[in-house]
């Protein structure tokens, strides 16, 4: 696979922000059942392998996966401050549950075992986004199998379909456009900022 | 008018972030028409007086305008990376143009003479999203007025109805959730993280 042209913009934004750990944290907007926008921070966990997929990390009983399981359909935001510079990626999101093809447990088993000990207990805490757990053991369980991810443990990836660059730096700013067409190549326009 | 409690947390995220120019940044989600979300870094410039009303500015030309003036819910992420904690707002958008009603004037036009120059500008270049005007004069138009407002020139009010503020320091992490109910009033539930 060649690269589309986005990707080599992508590595040298996070290279050249590298200092900053929140370069990695982007916003994730998705639809919510009634049809307001829902918008939250993730954070990005590198793209899957021979792919243009990037990933993250969710859990199951979250409103996020629940959301995605209803409409797929979402934009990224992400924002690098070292560089002022924006790509907002559009595309669609895949859910890969312990429930989902056999293809895709390895790339789901892989990215359980390459989390933190700390973010692999989040999947071991109470139900996200319910009334407060008042117990404080209900957020100090037994450390989860690091082999073995947690029932609750997705991996989230997003399938690009258009990326738009804006450059703040520049006089005037810069921004382009570079859209999948039906072949699967990637075109680039130059637009007004 | 009494403020609801999230406002001082959103004093307090400001002050302990006031170090970061871009602190001020926040991810504003609305819809496209074809159901998909869209999702793009916008600058808090305030709240409108006497109000709960998150500002920022916008192009009557762009996109965004264009996607508000159809359906106006909407959801700002807001990351704050000293204190490492995340307002998500949800609620109605209110897009103030030079035909909106008289009495949102004077705030638009307060607005548009607090800008510095270098932003007013802005409204004076091309038509934002559409093919690159190459002519460079096209980005160095004649400083337009700083007393009256360039035609294009939008503010942009947020009516929130919901405040979800997470806090990654703590051991656990600390989620609230502020609702506003029929009768104006705020109830805040602790929620699980």
């Amino acid at each position: 696979m060649s690269l589309p042209p986005w990707r080599s913009l992508i590595t040298r934004a996070l290279h050249q922000n590298r200092s900053l750990v929140y370069a990695r944290y982007v916003q994730l907007a998705t639809m919510r059942e009634n049809g307001f926008p829902a918008n939250r921070t993730v954070v990005f966990r590198g793209f899957l392998d021979d792919t243009n997929q990037l990933k993250f990390i969710t859990d199951i009983r979250s409103e996020k996966a629940e959301q995605i399981s209803k409409q797929s359909a979402a934009e990224i935001c992400w924002y690098f401050p070292n560089t002022r510079e924006q790509f907002r990626i559009t595309g669609e999101l895949i859910l890969v549950n312990a429930d989902s093809h056999p293809h895709l447990q390895p790339a789901r088993i892989k990215m359980w075992q390459e989390l933190s000990d700390a973010a692999r207990l989040q999947f071991a805490w109470p139900i996200p986004g319910k009334q407060r757990v008042t117990k404080s053991e209900a957020f100090t369980p037994p450390a989860p199998d690091n082999i073995q991810p947690l029932e609750h443990f997705c991996l989230l990836l997003l399938e690009p379909v258009k990326v738009d660059h804006l450059e703040l730096r520049g006089e005037p700013q810069n921004r382009w456009v570079y859209h999948r067409n039906e072949n699967q190549e990637w075109l680039t326009e130059a637009i007004n900022p």
